[in-house]
């Protein structure tokens, strides 16, 4: 029996943060800092990239970094500011968390729920999170298996929280030209197998900004329910994945070529 | 400096394959069986892939097979039930060579001869097909550095043949569920690095024919200059890789969908 | 130049745990199950394998596993029970925490905190056992480099525990036919690059327990400072991990060839 | 059911290479540069790991280089030198082939030849050295699993030739601070699994001559049959691998440590 995956069905199941939906018909695009380095520097980007069209907005208050004496985000000092800027541009935000104690202190501003790629096996961390009522965006380990993925999903449902959506953001193997290796296997795979929206993270996949716009191309191709892409004023003054993010303007004209892709398959950008 | 990779510039080398080009402006597709099982079986998928609107056929002659016991192709029992074919279809013909005393045998009726992945630190056989004139696939080994499959094309060049295209057919990571990885990082690397045409062979990639049309278009939208796809007239009865094999049918589906895509990359489907 | 490393130096940094010191002159053996099952279970395993010669016990109170539906451990249940076995025994404790919450609770009973494989990435988690006085055994992460394994060990020394033993169990790889693939090079080079003592843990390395005596021996024969090993009284009905545990009868005999080797290398198993 | 692999049980074919046998109940030493580099390099060499107690000597004719630009090898240049060196030391030689012309060429002077981790797929080369009498070494490719390595045998079986001894020397992993991962799990698994003898190359596994020595002590540990060694008069002037060559002074103190060792593992160096 030959499967015919070409007619995209849409049966995957529809996740919604604030007024956004993952994983329906449209596609979603969140863009944002790596870090909240400062006010102004979380303002302007929220700002630059909804005009560009992206629909939630990614920052990092608490950085998980490999070195103790790297720039480990602003923590607590970012709560107000986030406040007051997501006042002004309406986006809601997707943060990442590394500790059950962070849920309760970010609860009432950030709306989607960040599990990363180094805390994926922190079955203690996904059962806090599966009793919440926000919806979580549950990043691959960067070395999981497809099935342990998938099964991670298992300790946050057992609390009640459905509302997952995954990340695929590159898998460590030999290769060292890049970053990581973006695995559009897992994608395609995943989403034949499951019901829950996946999403692309094709900045951490490559780590190097110049590719970023063709992955997100072949990721939509792919069949994938929308990305998350790495934003910054000034790149190459970034505190923390400089290398691998991009500038307002090359977002806007991705975002201006990742639109006719999009429409040719049939599947939209999300209109807000 | 912010690079500006969204306007390909097609500075690809071109290279000529019969009355094809890879690497040009258009986008070339490559399809056919694993290995030849029979004059009909061949002179089936040939014409169904070329009415579909493939521009090269693919098939194999000799196979190589982890099992001494597995099919190992038919050999020189296949070269004028080829010439046959070829003559009624017209299509060019990339085919595997395995030892060097096989390039005399085959030079009459390969248009281009491939390098199998498990070949490519073959240095011997590349050394003698960089004798030659014919157009060569190189495809990068399954557990090949992206830096050691560049330096593997100096041991063709040293013999003076420039004709190189190579072929992204997946690498061998942890991951268990698909038979091997899509690296399509290596494809956008590849061709900001050098000048020479890249494929992708997604049949190989993940080794699963439902997931093989969504891999398709994620290479074209990645900027892959083409596609290397197998194609089996009734895929679960193949002698060799039917689980990878689209049907005819699906095949057809897929080069509809594909066109769409490519055109909306401003890249179309090579016209012949 | 050629550095001489044939005549190991015992630079290393001495951690005592209760009477027991890792990474002296003398080799330390940690032995004990997977997770504790009952106290019978316990109390005939740690009985067995200090008759044996062990100096350690080993034993979960928390178990990470992949599918939550999986026994989980005893957790609270077998705080008592451990008490009294200890008592009984006088054998100091290893045991994984996987919460910094569960730190305090088993404060009193456990020896030597464990961070196992999947939590070497929980930064949070480290720098909570950074702050307590106990020795940490920071197992290396599936797929962590070495280089991220021994800076992991400055989010602990942030808070001024500096008493790190680290160990090596098995990175993933291509290779399916093993659960993991024991590193045997990562164990010597970061004895010679950093001071820590470093142990390697053959069941988890290769999940066969019919391999567990070899690896011991090499682990030995490369200059390890301990291995600590999966005991279980009837490893076939072990409530986890059975595959690559050893029963009672397969350690002793393994000790007594471990104990061979070990004083033709000069570095004899440590007296008690 | 227990497997007790305690007692190694020395079912393992033996090969003989000359007078010297592989597999047997003692232990083999192969040693040498990794090229000959000219007559008085290789005489020097061949007569110092005799001195010391190898009882075979490596050296390569004809290099297989990542780049078409390093040193090849001094090919049919050192025919006549090896001819005269092996006269005066009388030591069998094992050398490597990368094409199956040149069996013909040194049939009369190679006693075991090797296959390359490169070539391990490379079945038209198999085939050839299967209808061979020379005892072959089999290197595991550098990304094959275990089960591939194993049933790559069949090709030299199916020609005739039995005398097959397998050689692990490291897989290519995520971890980059050694260059290969030496994968002892598949030495005793292989052992267990086939009735092959198997030997271990550290110098290729680790890729830094300072920890060459322990990995042979594990090696031996762990049930090898025997290692095959770099050894170079002068490593930092080298030709190729010199940061993985012992010197004279460093292969003799390792070949005094790993007789003690051996003894105490009941399986002695073997007596020529």
């Amino acid at each position: 029996m030959q499967t015919d995956m070409m007619q995209p069905e849409f049966q995957t199941r529809t996740v919604k943060v604030g007024n956004i939906n993952i994983g329906g018909p449209e596609f979603t695009v969140i863009a944002g800092p790596c870090s909240i380095e400062s006010r102004e520097h979380f303002q302007q980007t929220s700002t630059a990239v909804k005009k560009a069209g992206a629909h939630l907005v990614r920052a990092g208050i608490w950085k998980l970094r490999t070195s103790a004496e790297a720039f480990q985000g602003l923590g607590s000092d970012a709560f107000d500011l986030i406040k007051e800027v997501k006042k002004e541009t309406g986006m809601p935000l997707v943060s990442e968390i590394t500790d059950p104690r962070q849920i309760e202190e970010v609860y009432d501003f950030v709306d989607m729920f960040q599990i990363g790629s180094r805390n994926m096996h922190n079955y203690s961390l996904l059962k806090e999170v599966g009793k919440i009522k926000k919806p979580i965006l549950l990043k691959r380990g960067f070395a999981a298996l497809i099935d342990e993925w998938i099964k991670a999903t298992e300790y946050i449902r057992m609390g009640g929280n459905d509302n997952i959506v995954l990340c695929e953001r590159g898998i460590r193997t030999f290769e060292t030209a890049t970053r990581n290796t973006l695995d559009l296997n897992a994608v395609v795979y995943v989403k034949a197998r499951t019901q829950l929206p996946v999403i692309v993270d094709p900045s951490h996949a490559i780590g190097l900004r110049e590719f970023v716009p063709q992955l997100t191309y072949a990721s939509a191709a792919s069949g994938a329910d929308g990305v998350i892409v790495e934003v910054h004023p000034q790149p190459d003054k970034a505190m923390s994945d400089g290398r691998q993010s991009l500038n307002f303007s090359d977002f806007e004209k991705m975002m201006l070529q990742l639109d006719k892709i999009l429409n040719a398959l049939g599947r939209p950008l999300q209109k807000i």
